[in-house]
């Protein structure tokens, strides 16, 4: 059984985990959950990877931020340009996830949808990591990618529902998570079919078209799965509401919250954080039944690299 | 051989399909695709099953209009209500699928998803066709189901892509056609999620959120899938874009519209319909490299009952 989640220390956290596994997929089990019902949904940002010291988007937006000033002069004194130009973490952390989004549409919208993919691919390829020196897509959770794989091998198909953009986070999401594109669920700029000089295009309008956070996630899940899913996984308030719906379906479910509390290793945050502020979740959880996990405790190993 | 698709007549649409599939799936092809890129869009009204005297779920309102005549008196003299209460097909059929949808909202909001969803099995395992005196969801086509199952054997994921309402579908798309609520793509009214009664719930408000037809097609799959499919198929001038934007990625492709002229099986129609106006598509065909299925020569049978 050492086989099973080897990045998970034995306990409460993984024992849910293992304990939900088999009550939902034994075939004598009165929870026994038909295969294409096991549906789980992870939230991405602080949840598979980091998102420390600010959303990886967000970072990838600055850096783009900078790239254009050039053509764009006058954000030296605009805000929220300025605070990025200034790195003004105090301005920047009030942004949220919607005005980020915004700030992705000044710099990120105007342009096919292929041409984006290009662009998030060459930033993804060749940005480091502040702090961990690394390519962004090494900063992954080892022990999710452990429960990905271990749901899977279970029957369940995996699902993420990120309020970061959906463009951004499927160029990466199959190679680093494996998970498919039709299975990412995301924040979205609103995007228009044209034909143009005889071909075919996609581009993407500088308007939202859907925020997927907060109360989003599951009016979200239930457009694009159109099924209610029996376990779901995040980390911050944004991600209340999804385990709220998850968890309030009939039958066995299970409902899991990361915490930051590794400064050694990761990062330690909670309450006050620019990104991925957990408060009313962290609250809620033992009423709600969701399961708190510990990095500092229940994982073994936090990263691929390193301790 | 004679195993493969055996409710295709021989002749250039059935070879049409086994060429592409051999194109794209032999490893030693110049044209191979890996399996996660296998993705094949079917549209569903006239496509996978019969639209005629009118699309389905408009039966599917109507019925709902009758039932709902008493609380509602006024609709006997207001349209389209009216219409629908004197049977009057000419006025219905220039509803279209727009005006369709805002019959769906005024029918079949303001309830929650779970409680339209048992109003659509409720009808489903009641209602009967009127002219096939069964079970609607009895009236698709076998040649179809079969072209289904042969392009998942092949490693093919199969999608809906429907302008009807995405929950109507979603109903019956996995016991009908295999295809699980998660590979359902349609048109949708906005949905809320709110606490009521201490219980997540999701409902359905009486506003159009998406529009599934025409340009609106590649967008929800770009939007939905996030990846451009190989194959494509349709019955309308609703379908154009969708294979369009098939037919022009690169390599090896496949667009198909199943034109309805088999009056003695099925039905015969094209320009002149109240539903699934078959025009444009059928000009523009042989530049665009559709290739058109002739129901009535292609097909040795049509449904799984009857000839």
């Amino acid at each position: 059984m050492n086989e099973i989640l080897p990045s998970w220390r034995e306990g409460k956290a993984k024992s849910a985990i293992t304990d939900f596994v088999a009550r939902v997929s034994s075939s004598d089990s009165p929870d026994f959950v038909a295969p294409p019902e096991r549906i789980a949904v992870f939230d991405n940002d602080g949840t598979l990877w980091s998102e420390q010291p600010f959303y990886f988007q967000g970072l990838f937006v600055f850096d783009r931020v900078r790239q254009l000033l050039d053509q764009n002069r006058h954000w030296q004194t605009t805000q929220p340009f300025k605070a990025v130009l200034e790195g003004d973490w105090q301005t920047l952390g009030e942004l949220g996830m919607k005005g980020l989004l915004e700030l992705v549409m000044a710099t990120h919208a105007g342009m096919l949808s292929s041409e984006f993919e290009q662009l998030v691919k060459e930033w993804l390829a060749t940005a480091r990591h502040p702090s961990f020196a690394r390519p962004y897509t090494e900063i992954v959770f080892q022990p999710m990618l452990e429960l990905l794989a271990y749901l899977r091998a279970n029957g369940f198909k995996t699902f993420i529902v990120s309020a970061g953009g959906i463009e951004f986070v499927r160029v990466f999401s199959e190679s680093v998570y494996g998970i498919p594109p039709e299975q990412v669920i995301g924040s979205s700029v609103l995007t228009k079919y044209e034909i143009r000089d005889g071909q075919p295009i996609l581009s993407r309008l500088p308007q939202m078209n859907f925020l997927n956070d907060k109360y989003g996630k599951p009016v979200a899940i239930n457009q694009q799965i159109g099924r209610r899913p029996i376990a779901a996984f995040g980390n911050s308030d944004g991600d209340i509401e999804m385990l709220e719906w998850t968890m309030s379906g009939a039958g066995s479910r299970l409902g899991m919250i990361v915490h930051h509390d590794d400064s050694a290793r990761e990062f330690a945050y909670d309450r006050h954080s620019a990104s991925g502020r957990l408060d009313r979740a962290l609250e809620r959880a033992p009423q709600r039944g969701f399961t708190v996990v510990s990095m500092r405790n229940d994982w073994e190993r936090v990263f691929g690299f390193g301790p």
